[in-house]
């Protein structure tokens, strides 16, 4: 039997992806919320040594990274059924989850910074998300012709497409597309979403009122 | 029987991370050369409408995200031995390749258009990569201590993160660190990456013949 996973995060991070992660898996875990500043830097160190959460503890297996950590949970509990099944599920699921991971997340983070105004072609090229357009209307393109990145059928690669989606449409790092809005709809159903939301929620709500 | 796989590349891309993985799975594939410019932006886009390579179409699922490219071949060419066994190796499998995909692309970037001058804390936490200099000593200290990804086993993980340490020292965006030198040797010494690179190596020079 595998013990409780050890669940590293701040309410307020990307630790939520994981957390969404967690009860999607039905994984039984234990919380600790780690303030930013010294308390990522000490001891904690020794299980994400780039002091950032989320990161989670499972039979003693340390996994960093908020999408490395929904991919490691899809395996350590098949039983939900979040994996991939047969290699065309497969494609889909790596290709959209890197996707996610690497081109839209620096394309929101460039636009956010305004570090992609004025790259011509040829950077466009060597930053590898080419520009912020290209990513959107490639995300967009994807929902458009199906529900879920792997066709009709929930995985563990919606979680993390969807949470950069679900957040895009939050903090504005997205344009409010159809396309996002029905996908985001569709994850925003989910009991697994609501009841992680619902925990997070509540955490940031007591740190409010403690100051 | 599966068909043989379409490879979309340019010599002087990301396109040599996927060939090495073609490689190493043992695949036989027909390559596409795409020049940068009108070929990626044509037909090719109803491939990665990214317009960006390297692409693999194998039994008619398409593969983009150097990184991706390397999971799914050892998906589908399991007797190569690239995937992981066990959840431990599953950890770090997923764990240090979305690492090197997000985090290490972001910072070598961040660092090569001098973006990451001058950031705090806050804006630390914000990009995800903290730090160039965060990263380059966790990807260090992660090699200090074991010869591969998943420890003393070669895995596609060590496709992805390897072509990071391999094209960092090569083109001067990862410091010369002991390391990152022993780990590119033994990843250089392998017959994969010598067949891949040769071919590369031999495009570019006809290339450069051809002005």
């Amino acid at each position: 039997m595998s013990e409780r996973i050890q669940f590293y995060t701040n309410p307020m991070s990307r630790g939520q992806i994981a957390r969404w992660a967690l009860h999607e898996a039905g994984a039984e875990y234990d919380e600790h919320l780690l303030d930013y500043g010294p308390e990522m830097k000490g001891e904690y160190r020794s299980i994400n040594p780039m002091g950032k959460v989320p990161a989670i503890v499972h039979d003693g297996n340390v996994v960093t990274e908020a999408a490395a950590i929904c991919l490691y949970l899809a395996e350590a509990f098949p039983e939900a059924g979040l994996l991939p099944e047969g290699l065309s599920e497969k494609a889909d699921y790596l290709r959209w989850t890197l996707f996610a991971a690497g081109p839209v997340e620096q394309a929101i983070i460039a636009r956010s910074f305004k570090w992609d105004e004025g790259l011509g072609p040829r950077e466009q090229g060597r930053v590898g998300f080419g520009s912020y357009d290209r990513v959107v209307e490639v995300l967009a393109g994807l929902l458009r012709e199906r529900d879920y990145v792997c066709g009709d059928r929930f995985t563990a690669a919606d979680i993390y497409v969807g949470a950069q989606v679900d957040w895009g449409l939050a903090f504005k790092t997205l344009p409010v597309l159809d396309e996002f809005v029905a996908y985001a709809g569709r994850l925003r159903a989910r009991d697994a979403y609501r009841a992680a939301k619902a925990i997070d929620a509540a955490h940031i709500e007591a740190m409010r009122k403690d100051g």
